[in-house]
């Protein structure tokens, strides 16, 4: 758990960015900033629960009552259990007093915003990443160390996984073992495993599914998980068989794409250009066309999170700065490739936190 | 998959809430109306998906491009991907086109509303579950059958736990094999496992975690996953080794509000009515203030949607509606118990889904 003084000092360090931003109080809810903040995550459920952290004042979590045995003892904020069949929203507007520009948790339910702007008319209303994604898209050394423990767990999978036979299994069968993998090395929960055979593999974010891996295939194996708080999340291509040059070359491409991109990742970098370095990489062998989306998205308390590399992000490459280069190459019919690792933006360059081999993997 | 024409059928009945509630366009995103009115779950992830259901006019699907390969061909809207790094909420306000009053999916996040009542400021806003929860809360009988198979996956789940040995194992170690045994009794998913060990059973929510299960224990087993889209939800209790006498009287008061709860469930009774029963019930043996929550909450492709039988909801039971019957008393620092089934409203009576026994359930 969250040491209750660092809980104390990122709300110190919200405050001030709420003056700098000026607002007048956070509101919230499900979602990575509430455990940031507090170090309990609200469920995602009907039954509002809602901190309230004005620029000034206390911080008060407004939770359901049947869920208050569930908030853990750190002193950091007020909790407010509300009883069933009464009013959570009253208690907010309470909470909130005469605070005027509000900043709600970007994933709140739309049902609770719609609720609190009807009963505070004259508010101003802004996401809240607006203040916490500037917070939490640098990660201290605790941080950094949680996603590297997470990363080596699922290189382990990774490694595990190339010993294992693919032909004649569902995707679906495959999937579920990657996620007791990450469960025996020590995730708390997994938080997907996508498993993209043959043909399914130019769907980035296909479900895996009854499809039976056949010798041949690729398959992408894009799978991560919660591991004490922080994310996972790795991606390898393997081979069904001995791959042929077609696939061999096409990989040889992303491999090296993916390299320039990891060392491109150097702080002052504009976000975007780490994004572009691997597009150009790809131009010459006529696969630019096919990576069809961003490089890498921020990584931490939640799977995606601030910073996104992606075009028109032209943001500057932090020191702490932890996200994904995962480049991929989609052929609709045919077959997919990506290659994803974490990599923390550090003063001494690139941290690369996966150490799985980058080897195409050929499985039987 | 759900039929076309079953979902033609399903927009068709929206539009006409719509017209009935003054809502000109629906906008959908997250959630379970989504897949209700297309077959489309909605991944949740920061590139927005979104439904623009328009009162007149074909329905549009604003979709990410890397995902629209897993959007079924169903033909019941107009697919509309956004390549990366292009701007989402420019094309649903282009499809909303005129629409003034708008119903937005009550667990869209929040951040995509903030950002569309900002590109369309005239607009007025209610949450779409106005139009979506008086149809989805009506079952129809395809839809009972899916209850009914995951209810009977969840009591064979029951079954199998009565004859194993609970104590020197972890809550953890127990929520892993509910799990387990879910998904090979043919669920798709698990969606929460809450295993309460001795005083741990008085959080109605608690986290399963590292507490080893003691001889002497009550512990609240309370499960359910999605199978073939619909949500199973079951709570039993086991006592480790014989139980007292007082935990075999306040089991045997538990059941007893339970069963007059569920005989309660009739068409025409308001909703409030069910969870009251349960409250006297439990009143003569001093438990009605141990019973911190509402009795009940509907459950079809969500596991808590409309209705919700509490103080307050004075609307009548309908045929169709289908909600789960789950007294619970808690005693904090010593033990809780809940007991739940899933119970469907007919005109011929309360349809009880789970048929696994009721009686305590005693374990080694």
């Amino acid at each position: 758990m969250t040491e209750p003084a660092v809980l104390r000092d990122r709300q110190h360090r919200a405050r001030d960015a709420m003056t700098a931003a000026g607002v007048d109080a956070l509101l919230l809810s499900v979602g990575a900033d509430l455990p940031y903040l507090t170090g309990y995550e609200a469920m995602p459920l009907e039954r509002l629960t809602m901190l309230v952290l004005p620029r000034d004042g206390e911080a008060v979590l407004v939770v359901p009552e049947l869920e208050a045995p569930r908030v853990p003892d750190t002193g950091v904020c007020d909790v407010r259990p509300w009883p069933e069949a009464t009013d959570p929203i009253a208690r907010v507007v309470d909470a909130v007093g005469g605070a005027r520009t509000l900043a709600v948790g970007d994933r709140t339910w739309s049902q609770f915003t719609l609720a609190l702007q009807a009963a505070m008319p004259g508010s101003a209303w802004v996401p809240a990443s607006t203040v916490t994604a500037p917070l939490r898209e640098v990660k201290d050394a605790v941080e950094i160390a949680a996603l590297r423990a997470a990363a080596r767990a699922v290189d382990a999978v990774v490694a595990e996984m190339r010993e294992r036979p693919f032909a004649g299994r569902t995707e679906a069968d495959v999937s579920r073992e990657l996620v007791d993998r990450m469960l025996a090395h020590g995730h708390d929960r997994p938080n997907f495993a996508i498993v993209g055979s043959g043909p399914n593999g130019a769907s980035p974010h296909h479900d895996a599914g009854d499809r039976v891996i056949l010798r041949g295939d690729v398959v992408v194996c894009d799978f991560g998980g919660t591991m004490a708080g922080y994310c996972s999340d790795i991606t390898r291509v393997f081979s069904v068989g001995e791959p042929s040059a077609e696939i061999a070359d096409t990989y040889a491409a992303l491999a090296g794409a993916q390299e320039l991109a990891v060392q491109a990742a150097v702080v002052g970098t504009p976000l975007e250009e780490v994004d572009a370095v691997a597009r150009r990489a790809l131009a010459p062998a006529g696969l630019a066309d096919a990576f069809i989306h961003r490089i890498g998205h921020g990584i931490g308390l939640e799977e995606h999170e601030e910073p996104y590399l992606v075009a028109g992000n032209d943001r500057p490459l932090r020191a702490g700065h932890a996200f994904s280069i995962e480049p991929g190459v989609y052929f609709p019919g045919r077959f997919g490739m990506r290659l994803e690792d974490i990599v923390v933006a550090t003063d001494a360059g690139p941290d690369r936190l996966n150490e799985a081999t980058r080897e195409l993997a050929s499985v039987d």
